[in-house]
């Protein structure tokens, strides 16, 4: 917020930074569509700077490209004002721009809004979110927040450039640079509250920076991906190990084995712990309301059982139901036809080959085919999944944010899951060909995931720039040409700009050179940032291929390991560069992707171990063994292996002993809070009573050590008689 | 308490009961040694009758035997008078034991208190439970509460004297009998504290009358036996249908054994539910202080970072040590030597009926020797293990009596289960004689049962009732006869007593002919009772002998339900007759029993497979099927039912809903309570602040939804320029 944006402080010049005294601001752009009304467009902006007791979002508008600078409540400011904060620094960016976000969103129907202003085929039910019928509607074509450029080259000159040093390797080492013992301390002397602008201050942690602009979300990704490359490293030098010296013995293979899959489980757990000290700190894991419903669940408005306050509500049965009985179902269904598409695609191949050998090498020309055609339909069915599973998701109406992320991502991952895998699979224990399971495990995780890679990071670089400069070239040749003279205009001003200047819709304008419209017509050009659920995957999918089959293809670790390094980089400088600004998610963990790395772990048990049983080289190693004997002792193994694991998840307490007596000592603190305002009501119920009986009036408002009955009875005055305690 | 004890009092003979203002008293009853020195009588008394802000209990001592009626702190008071509650209805019967007793055990020896009074050579640590030292170097001989005869007999009379009708089954369908509606509602609507004593006013529920004389554990173990009684009619249903219906098909087996194991799963998440609507109906569930630390508990005082109060401290990673490097080796060692024992059992069995086979008859003199001794070594391996494990818990230190019990019971459990089922383990699947398995798990399961019942309930009443006739009849003789005149005095009194009356402690004494006396002397004959260990015990047992083997022998559900009809009998019969009052403790839950139990389950599976695999029965149901096939089968069978097993547990939240909110609600509002208090701390900070930016002076004391930054914004007035809300 430019101090001249607002009405009766034009004069006040005072720059953004920090000196400021106002809180830094959010931008937010929404793009109206050309054609939407005046009326639906006035009607939301009415909404947005609507008071919040008339279910507005109490924001400034501005128009040409519009923006909000967020208004932020006082009225919970002075929970955050502790010692030497100032306003500046009670929120970070990614704070503000979800304060920003959250209003925006928080803007609901109410009974008596039926419809869209101006749109009444547009239907409505109370309590859905407005902003989102415009945008599903397309009256509303973008809705993004700007960038904070400052911030911004200053976190990314130090991340992504530095390629093998400084801070960037920080956040891989981020595991050892927990907490230091006086943030700890001071975390526990004071509230949890007072940590977060510790961080501000101390820049040591580079984790917290990250957080602090990109939000909870892509911190805690980037915590999961150094945490997870530190602990690959073991199973790699092991891999390196059995790639150098022969693995003769049983009990060797064994070894090697179990020790990747307790690994795994020992690296989860402390990932929970690790976690749960990272959403401590950023004050994320223990939040003082109970979650709010999420922007686009529905159902009647009802007074929320727990804060009392006006919220939509859903019956949890009907989300189960329909979880259980349509969802599950058509997933389920989806997985057997991927499952069935692979299968028909190797029966082709292999069918291929039997023609060859009849017919020559004609056929030779088809080989391919099976397996390109096999591409093809993933693709397309990833793609139709990917809205299946979103509609359905929706469709379910789960109440918070995290169920239904929850659930969104383990429709989506069940299905790479198959996708990815389930060739492996059946190369594995159909075909049994451990040498072209190697080479394929090879290919996917070293190949797969350099193109990711270039993908990820190059390709949009490369391409854009040289379509940008492309199409510059070809316009400007166009321009030239006589032919094409009068084609080209100027570009349209926004719809209700334009509108604002014909019927005057009652927002301020800026300046057109306002470098604020420049940057949101640059970053209008950037992609939107999806959430780290891509790049989940891709860490999900890699754990898959380097544990799944650990016990044929060891190295693989190790080419994890490098690649991972790598990603650090790329996806530092994606998020820098090569998308608008992320919003920011209040996350408390990793949410589904903790259950499924959990669950893959339990599959790498089995899948190991049938792989051994199955190996060629394992096998003579035990001569005298019946082919009986010989399951039975991998599937004592595997048991073995998951008692231990079960055993493991026991012993480790999900969180840290500090972070729990934090945890504990608020919601002590708080109940006896309430203790000290229940028993307000209650003395004077009390001394009324004690009155009646005894006789003997005494006022209500007695010190609480010397309660009325305690002085009514006898032992104060009986002891004394006997003997004095006050030695 | 008579009121006639309190000294001020004494004209004020107002009796106990329901119309009493005062609470009526719980009496606990302290025996000391008769040769106990004076000095540490009158240390322990003096604790006793101190104020708690010097050590002490605050507690009326009386002699003869002694009384102490305790004072019920009224700071604590306030917060459960609501509505229409009273003193009397506030507290049950087993509550006011439990204050009792907690203050009791919770006099510690403080820095000076180096030893007890009297005895240099009796050294305490600081933190020490004074009372535990007195019990362990038998100062004290005796300690226990007496029976409050009224409650007893009239809980009693409805409860094990109505042998199959009447309140008496409605612990049986207690998991029917849900809170009601109405309960649920004023539950929601008030504090949980207001709940409790509407369980006094509304006698429906039994389960609750249970909890209010015994206590939340004897309560919840009747809830659980009812319960598990009421789950159990489905499998036994069913072995009744295998026993009459020929099992034909593979997959008939397959079902029946795939029922049974997950219907233990089923049961066991519903039990985990219905047990949390229990304890948090009893207020057990949701402390408002964190557990204190049990009496045992020893180790430097220190400031418990939670709450504040000092506390012993010991640090947790030393209990950890002593688990895993001393405790965990120790009881596998003694497993391993039971084990062995076992196996050594069974081969000296072996080699007997070989000899007999060689030397003819004489041997077969010997043939029950190894059995026999085996049993022997077993009792006495028994008898000293839980010695051992009891020594080794109480060493390792652990901090909450939860924890302790849970190691405790852990250690006896995993003992109780090598001794119980290896031999079965052993027949099953070394010997793999499924006809011997069958009528050993029948032998044990119905005599050992029955016997159980006859040694719990029968034998005390018998035996004590003839062994009192006995030697009455024998003293009355012997007095009779001249030669023993003289012998008989009149039993001495009470050690300390005598020592008033000597040396004046300073105790009031009681009339000797007080009904409390003589009622003290009676049930000083009954024996303790030790908790409810070796209930679960027997259930846990008897779990096992129904589940790890229902492969083979359906019929055992049948028997189990019919035992534990009379179990629910014999149980109330033993409560309320046989044993002192039993000291009441305050559970959430059933503890390690829940975890063994399912760990039980997921054991069941592995035998159940393995049974069914090996059954000869099963086997010729898949003539085609190769050695190695058909092993996969029950590998693969095995691995599906585990994975449903540990879905359902996922799909089970482990406490109601209406639980969950209103523990929620709980703590939000005790979230919010917390906010007011710091907000009022800090509010006088932002409104100096303010004022020294702004220039305008404002008082912090404005109306919360009015703050100064909203006011100071622009939004209010510029939206008023354009439109009006107030429509």
């Amino acid at each position: 917020m430019l101090p001249s944006d607002s009405d009766d402080e034009r004069d006040n010049n005072i720059p953004d930074g920090p000196g400021a005294t106002s809180i830094p601001p959010s931008i937010y752009i929404i793009k109206f569509h050309q054609n939407t009304k005046r009326e639906a467009i006035e009607w939301l902006l009415e909404k947005i700077e609507a008071k919040q007791k008339y279910g507005g979002a109490e924001l400034f508008v501005r128009s040409e490209p519009q923006k909000q600078t967020q208004d932020f409540s006082v009225r919970e400011l002075d929970q955050f004002l502790f010692g030497d904060k100032t306003l500046d620094s009670v929120l970070t960016p990614s704070e503000r721009e979800y304060c920003v976000r959250h209003e925006l969103e928080g803007i609901r129907a109410k009974a008596e809004d039926a419809h869209v202003a101006g749109y009444p085929e547009i239907k409505m039910f109370p309590g859905q979110s407005i902003v989102d019928v415009y945008i599903k509607e397309e009256l509303i074509t973008d809705f993004y927040p700007l960038h904070d450029r400052v911030v911004l080259e200053d976190l990314g000159n130090r991340w992504y450039k530095s390629i093998f040093h400084g801070a960037s390797l920080e956040v891989l080492f981020s595991p050892f640079t927990l907490p230091s013992q006086s943030k700890r301390s001071s975390c526990t002397s004071t509230s949890r509250l007072s940590k977060r602008s510790e961080g501000d201050e101390d820049t040591r942690e580079f984790l917290d920076e990250i957080r602090n602009y990109f939000g909870e979300s892509v911190g805690i990704y980037f915590g999961f991906l150094g945490f997870y490359t530190l602990t690959l490293i073991a199973p790699a030098i092991l891999g390196v190990i059995q790639m150098f010296f022969s693995v003769d013995t049983l009990s060797e293979h064994a070894f090697f084995a179990a020790f990747n899959l307790v690994w795994v489980t020992v690296f989860l757990e402390l990932w929970k712990r690790r976690c749960a000290e990272l959403a401590y700190t950023w004050g994320t894991l223990d939040r003082t309301h109970p979650p709010v419903a999420r922007a686009n669940y529905w159902g009647d408005m009802r007074q929320n059982p727990i804060t009392g306050r006006f919220e939509p509500f859903y019956p949890v049965w009907k989300t189960k139901c329909k979880l259980f009985f349509v969802s599950i179902p058509v997933v389920g269904f989806c997985m057997l036809f991927a499952l069935w598409t692979m299968v028909v695609a190797f029966w082709a191949e292999e069918q291929l080959i039997d023609w060859k050998r009849q017919y020559g090498s004609l056929v030779s020309v088809f080989l391919n085919f099976p397996s390109a055609i096999y591409a093809g339909i993933v693709w397309l069915m990833n793609f139709h999944y990917k809205k299946l599973s979103h509609f359905l998701t929706e469709w379910e109406n789960h109440r918070t944010d995290e169920e239904h992320e929850w659930h969104r991502v383990s429709k989506l991952v069940a299905f790479e899951f198959v996708n990815n895998f389930s060739s492996l699979f059946y190369i594995a224990f159909y075909i049994q060909d451990m040498d072209m399971l190697c080479s394929q495990v090879a290919t996917m995780l070293i190949v797969t995931q350099m193109i990711n890679h270039f993908q990820e990071a190059l390709l949009p670089l490369v391409v854009k720039k040289a379509y940008n400069q492309f199409s510059e070239t070809v316009v400007a040749e166009l321009k030239k040409h006589p032919w094409t003279e009068g084609f080209f205009v100027e570009p349209v001003k926004p719809v209700h700009s334009s509108v604002y200047e014909e019927q005057q819709v009652p927002v301020l304008s800026l300046d057109s050179k306002d470098p604020r419209i420049l940057q949101a017509k640059e970053e209008a050009e950037l992609d939107p940032y999806s959430g780290v659920y891509e790049d989940f995957l891709e860490m999900f999918l890699q754990f898959g291929y380097v544990f799944l089959f650990s016990a044929v293809y060891p190295m693989a670790a190790f080419w994890a390991v490098l690649n991972n390094v790598l990603e650090l980089k790329t996806d530092a400088f994606k998020l820098c560069r090569l998308y608008q600004r992320p919003r920011s998610r209040k996350v408390a963990g990793i949410g589904v992707w903790q259950n499924a790395f959990e669950l893959m772990g339990a599959v790498a048990v089995m899948t190991n171990c049938a792989l051994l049983c199955l190996s060629p080289r394992v096998r003579p190693l035990a001569p005298n063994a019946s082919p009986v004997e010989w399951v039975l002792i991998f599937v004592a193994f595997e048991h073995i292996i998951l008692a231990l694991k079960m055993s493991l998840v026991r012993c480790f307490p999900d969180r840290p002993e500090w972070v729990r007596d934090a945890m504990d000592r608020v919601i002590f603190h708080a109940k006896m809070a309430l203790r000290n305002e229940r028993g307000k009501k209650t003395r004077r119920h009390l001394s009324r009573r004690f009155r009646s009986v005894h006789g003997m009036p005494r006022s209500g408002s007695r010190s609480r050590a010397t309660t009325p009955v305690a002085q009514n009875g006898s032992i104060r005055r009986r002891s004394s008689d006997y003997r004095d305690y006050r030695e």
